[in-house]
């Protein structure tokens, strides 16, 4: 990559999240973005195939660590735990400071476009979880199960995470979410 | 409504249906499907906000007669139950056959640009049930667990129920799925 493209990824972030505050996700052009980050429009296309990516530039990265934290658990007895372990145990805070990543969970939430990116990058996680647990011998259905249910469960904890006035534990935040499941699961069943 | 229209949205979704097999979806455009179904590409806007929409033409329908049936659950105390009772206990057929269900399943598996509209009408159903248990007096934590949960718990039932090679019971497939779920929840968290 040529020298003078240093940091453009995180320019383009930066510069895209501040368009999208200040006149909202619709109104922004990948040109727009591309401007403002001091760079070309092809370069923001090296980089996104289109501005609905932007939030999403760690997906890929992201969902390859929590697959591969469930490829290497340690006892697989119980994969629902193990779903939520790999989720809850992921290092949050490298993916940027809990405001900015409050402040990118409101942003998807007001726009359509980007939440339906958000569901089918989770999708994409829940089929990822799903085939780890499979190789791992989990049989079938309860692959399918665990996975789905888990990122469920943790979602409603790092909702509660990410917006909660002061730092909580995320892990701590899961595992009340895990035991909340055990209570509603209908009894004799 | 004018009376050469009757009939327009059915000849609209089979029209599209036709295309999306045919030519793939991406090749398909709202005036191809209109001149298909021998309307106005202006009626086929009055029915659609774009094409990605045909596949869901029933989804509002559905969702307030699935909210509804949670609201007017008999008894409320298992929420979980509810959510699932009240998706499995919808009458599917009436939306079509199973194999049009099946055709449809798989068009929208096959193209993200639906299978997105597919989960962003998911979570809007389940906020639906996550309100109507709230104002059901359930706890709040709860209803949201119940509802999220519930949802993928059943989308597994009906993904084998519409693909299975002979007609089983959705209810009874709900049920089974449930009491894996039972059975996956870790003892004693």
């Amino acid at each position: 990559m040529p020298r003078w493209e240093h940091g453009s990824l995180e320019r383009l972030q930066r510069a895209a999240f501040e368009l999208f505050e200040e006149q909202g996700f619709p109104a922004t052009s990948a040109v727009q973005i591309a401007e403002r980050a001091g760079v070309t429009t092809r370069t923001f296309f090296r980089y996104f195939g289109d501005k609905e990516e932007v939030p999403f530039a760690d997906a890929g990265r992201l969902r390859a660590a929590l697959v591969e934290a469930v490829r290497h658990a340690g006892d697989i007895a119980e994969p629902l735990h193990v779903v939520t372990l790999a989720l809850a145990g992921f290092d949050w805070g490298s993916l940027g400071s809990r405001e900015s990543q409050r402040r990118r969970d409101l942003m998807i939430a007001a726009n359509p476009e980007l939440l339906e990116r958000d569901l089918i990058k989770q999708q994409q996680l829940g089929d990822g979880f799903g085939d780890a647990l499979r190789r791992r011998g989990v049989d079938p259905d309860v692959a399918e199960l665990a996975a789905r249910v888990g990122i469920q469960v943790f979602r409603i904890a790092y909702q509660r995470w990410v917006h909660a006035e002061r730092d909580l534990d995320l892990r701590a935040l899961t595992a009340a979410e895990l035991s909340r499941l055990a209570r509603i699961v209908p009894v004799g069943t």
